[in-house]
């Protein structure tokens, strides 16, 4: 394994969002950047933007053999099938990085089918929006977002390197490596927690008259309650005992705080809220 | 009663955050603006940059009885204590209005026990930041916020109409007028809901080492877990009942999820998000 600059090919599996932002920033970076995607309106979409130098809606080796670098930008079961019926067609010596937002139910089942030549180091860019698709794709989102590299045994240091070069090279604003186990624990309380209260707090009850109403927290709250159902149940199904962990954890605190109010405990309120003060306080100086 | 101009006089009770942006406005609009606060400090800070123009930290006759119009911007219990001590000090015909953050537990008090020849129109202002104090007034703050009146029977159609205009002058983007109860069971589920989720969120465990990590969404729901803990313990005790019937909903509709994910019922998963997402996107057309 060489350096960056001799991964000159890079081939982006997925033309969502995050794969058309990837595309789009290593373009511009000089890279020759292909795609794979199912749709022909998505290709010709990056293709007539500059994201993408060519690209394919079908899987074939005489095209995917070519490239040194393959980021993929599924789903992730597709994502797992994908390594299982068509890995054979990669280069020799390629390394495969992904996007993809849970780890533990992805990442050993990918290295450990994975054919020995390849490495796939993967990778998690934090830096979703409510929106999906490749006309929503942005390399500008990466400037306020950490890229998390999550190395196994199975990675080299070469290509636990390359791969931080790569979020480096996106314009990441800060690159960490965790454990799998780390990361989900992580993005199970930090993401997918509060994505389960922004849609509890949107069926609560028929809120569209109170639009007018709010202050800015409910607007806070709840912006990130406009999620893609199919992907975000995916992604909580395949992290599901570190999310029951969190929202246990979350009824836990809140029913403490609820019985307080019923029974009058003014000091249990006081303490919660001069913990939360402080802790928010700390987290602002970051 | 006559029109506005006629309110020349301006009483501001309490110098905190709002009671200081209320000052700071009506001040730039021309009006003579006087403030009763404890602290001499605060009315030194007011007199210098030209909130006000005069102002007092013990409660006379001869002071109080000036004023055309009184803006209590006190805690709860500290208005209505107000009123039964120094009522007699007001000046015939003057016309009140509050701040207060809570309606059923404060206006039918005042109310009640106010003399027959002033008028009590209550208003909630909904611009609460996470700081307190005058040294955070700033009357820009009310641009995108909104305001609103909540009058009761005991309320002539002047005096709402002369507070609205009151909203209206000091840039509020939104009036709007609604009953107490209305108020209260807004402001349940828009604001307290929402701080009781952003303090729970802070407590659920130590998440300093955690921030590095964020993409926008926990910052996003937890921006108001800074708060004054005598405050909002004021606030929710004094809206016991609405509030935790809010805190119910929420916790009948969060177990629901979870139970969902927990027994592998993405039909009821995905029904949850489809909802969230629509509401939320009506939401964003206001």
């Amino acid at each position: 394994m060489n350096g960056f600059i001799n991964y000159r090919k890079v081939l982006i599996v997925g033309l969502g969002m995050i794969g058309g932002s990837y595309a789009q920033k290593l373009s511009s970076l000089g890279f020759e950047v292909g795609a794979l995607t199912r749709r022909q309106q998505t290709l010709d979409y990056a293709l007539e933007r500059g994201y993408i130098a060519h690209g394919q809606t079908e899987v074939m080796q005489a095209y995917v053999s070519q490239f040194d670098l393959v980021v993929f930008a599924l789903y992730p079961h597709i994502f797992v099938d994908w390594i299982r019926r068509y890995q054979d067609y990669l280069k020799p010596g390629a390394v495969l990085t992904d996007v993809t937002g849970v780890k533990r139910s992805v990442v050993p089942a990918v290295q450990e089918m994975l054919r020995s030549d390849l490495e796939f180091v993967p990778a998690h860019p934090m830096a979703g929006r409510e929106r999906s698709g490749v006309e929503y794709a942005d390399s500008r989102l990466f400037a306020d977002a950490n890229f998390i590299v999550t190395p196994t045994e199975r990675n080299t240091p070469e290509g636990i390197e390359l791969i931080r070069t790569l979020g480096c090279i996106l314009g990441f604003r800060h690159i960490a490596v965790l454990s799998l186990e780390e990361h989900d624990e992580m993005i199970g309380f930090l993401s997918q927690l509060t994505h389960c209260i922004a849609v509890t707090l949107m069926t609560c009850k028929e809120s569209e008259h109170l639009a007018e109403y709010t202050g800015d927290s409910f607007r806070d709250l709840t912006r990130i309650a406009r999620i893609n159902e199919h992907m975000w149940t995916e992604l909580f199904l395949d992290n599901k005992d570190e999310l029951l962990a969190q929202m246990d954890l979350f009824l836990d605190q809140f029913t403490r705080l609820r019985d307080a109010l019923s029974g009058g405990d003014t000091e249990t309120m006081k303490e919660m809220m001069r913990l939360s003060t402080a802790r928010r306080a700390a987290f602002d100086k970051k």
